[in-house]
């Protein structure tokens, strides 16, 4: 049995694009099944390898697989799981090596962020332990755009492009109706700790058409005086002002603008309300009229104005992921590495899992104005060219044509196991 | 002087579309110089007017008035500014026909909603009344989909297409993460009084692709326990479900969900938040995990992903209007008659203002469904059509090319007016 078969798995929040690195994943692998078998998926994550309940994508007919590309979501479905350390549940990884034996596994692609990618590379170790060695190659994803080494991060330049989009159509609609009422337009967007998402809506206003935009990053401190006088200061100079503020936003003692009290399985706090909460403020303080919105999951679903950079990209690092997988690398990462800026053009590099795994790359300091409000130069031209292009999804009666897949199981050959 | 200047001013809350009324307004009339002078807009609306502060469109070019086909929000200003009853505020109607008499203008286009319409009427009356006749024609405009006559309203369809396309994103991306975290996605739509947009939320669910969704209508009293009822259901069944709850939501009592006890000028009570009502009702009553998002401006500002059949009845009805004027109709406003559903066909017909002013249209009861929570086959076949087409704006460096107009000033040559 020398070829092997290979298992992947989406994790995390999933994205406008995740399914089109799953995409780049099989396409790859079917053009090599000379080398690797059959593509099997984890239903809901790496769950489904703990349960042994794998969806065989060889079920799936090409245009289906196809069709990934403009697909947003997890086809195969994600998961909020995150594997314990070695040492407090070797059981678990022990429990994945045996999946993987039973079904003729030998390599392993984890499409997810920095705690996958430590996931990943735990992997690859207790395999090699156990005497059966798994190639284990991370596929790089997440809105969050904080993963070490890679320029950016497959998913990220779609919100990107939905959050500068909506800033502006909305920042038009708001400068229509300041004279007699809406002043204030408040829009929540994702970004627990970096505020990569934030910038992106400071990208509405342009050398064309100048829109007044305040930002609250999370990087910043949140000082509602200072705020609140940036705000005043734009809206009596044009009449009306946006503010695009991170669900991250925190006061100087920690505490997040929005805070819930709740907590996610990996133990990040669960976050949602930052935009009332400033409203509210606006309000109070300034008397001006405000409405606000919250993009939440509609953010990184919107397929139906994703950046073709980003398409393109999530698309190649799947891709790249197997090729790495057959020359026989291990634990590294396909990460992107943008080589010239006007014009835009990059290429995949390889990164050591070693060295992505736990590490959170935050906004560069040079990339936040002075006044903690706005974006850089520097800052705008980095994200300019991760929004560029369209890529448009077919439509049918007025709706994206998005794929469902038939999820077919591999019939299981082990005993349960309980989570 | 036998050639009159017109007048066109847009009113009340803006959309994706409505500068493509204002092009079908300005295109026509510049196709009619034989007849028509020149087309002065109101800045920000009936206000411009009221104040002699008027926009010569004749000082923007070709390709800008074409582009404003593309370009959401309104592009000379709108406002929410309502002339009181004739007997109250006779006044401000004798000054606009002061205004109109000093700049030789024969013709008032109105883009607005029911309000507007009403304003339309009374400015034909009053012209007539003090000497100096003026054909006023009413064009169309509301996302809330209310007005009588015509099928349907420009401005809804796109509204609808976004919340449509929105609602499905968003869903696929909950279905991924249902099985370990989220399993309820709340997001709220605008409409006051008539559910039209949230129906379009319930087009999600297609015969391809069968989505769990509760519609929450302000046409259907709330009743919280048969409401989380439906939601358990669904997600005991699917795995998850969406929620699409209208702001305008209420108790049996009249208390809206969302109430904040602000009202706008024309009256109405000022909502938003029934999304964050919504999910802690599902989190304290069901204890399932949720995430909400808020629609608001972007809904209907989004240009980006407006229906075809919008953008051709809005220009349609900007065309017809001023075809209306210079037939020598008078208190008229262009509606969409549909005349086939499949192919999906319409024309333009003309209606009196007088049956249009002040009438609102609610949802036919026969659309919503039994339970109260979904749409009928009636009503999934009324609003297909509506969404049907993409008509993408121009792109340049991954945004939107959105069009700003100079609005050039005319001369004043009255005094000045305190509103």
């Amino acid at each position: 049995m020398s070829k092997k078969n290979a298992f992947y798995a989406q994790s995390g929040g999933v994205t406008a694009v995740i399914n089109a690195s799953a995409c780049g994943v099989i396409e790859t692998a079917r053009k090599h099944k000379d080398k690797i078998g059959k593509v099997y998926a984890g239903r809901n994550g790496i769950i489904g390898a703990l349960t042994e309940d794998l969806i065989d994508t060889n079920k799936e007919s090409k245009s289906a697989i196809a069709a990934l590309r403009h697909t947003p979501s997890g086809a195969f479905g994600s998961c909020r799981f995150k594997l314990k350390s070695l040492e407090d549940n070797q059981r678990e990884y022990e429990r994945l090596i045996e999946v993987f034996k039973a079904h003729n596994i030998g390599y392993f692609f984890y499409n997810g962020g920095g705690d996958s990618a430590d996931t990943c590379l735990k992997v690859s170790q207790i395999g090699e332990k156990m005497g059966y060695p798994i190639t284990a190659v991370h596929v790089p994803k997440t809105v969050d755009n904080d993963l070490p080494i890679t320029d950016n991060c497959p998913g990220f330049g779609s919100v990107a492009k939905y959050i500068a989009v909506s800033t502006m159509e909305a920042s038009f609609d708001v400068a229509s109706m300041c004279a007699t009422s809406t002043k204030v337009f408040v829009l929540e967007v994702m970004g627990r700790h970096a505020g990569w998402i934030a910038a992106a809506g400071a990208m509405a206003s342009t050398d064309d058409h100048e829109i007044p935009i305040v930002v609250l990053f999370p990087e910043v401190e949140f000082d509602q005086k200072k705020f609140l006088a940036s705000v005043d200061e734009k809206v009596k100079k044009f009449g009306y002002c946006s503010v695009v503020v991170s669900e991250g936003v925190h006061w100087p003692d920690g505490r997040f603008l929005a805070e819930t009290g709740l907590k996610d399985a990996f133990g990040h706090s669960q976050l949602g309300g930052a935009a009332p909460v400033v409203a509210n403020m606006i309000q109070d303080g300034l008397g001006y009229k405000y409405h606000w919105g919250v993009a939440d999951y509609m953010q990184r679903a919107a397929r139906h104005i994703a950046s073709k950079s980003d398409v393109d990209q999530a698309y190649a690092t799947g891709k790249a992921a197997v090729e790495f997988a057959l020359k026989g690398h291990n634990s590294v990462m396909p990460a992107i590495k943008r080589t010239s800026n006007k014009p835009y053009r990059w290429k995949i590099e390889m990164a050591p899992l070693s060295k992505v795994a736990n590490v959170e790359k935050m906004m560069p300091k040079n990339f936040i104005s002075k006044d903690g409000f706005g974006i850089t130069k520097k800052c705008r031209e980095y994200l300019a060219p991760l929004m560029k292009g369209e890529d448009y999804p077919p439509y049918k009666n007025g709706l994206p044509k998005y794929v469902t897949l038939k999820k077919v199981a591999v019939p299981k050959k082990l005993d349960s196991f309980e989570i």
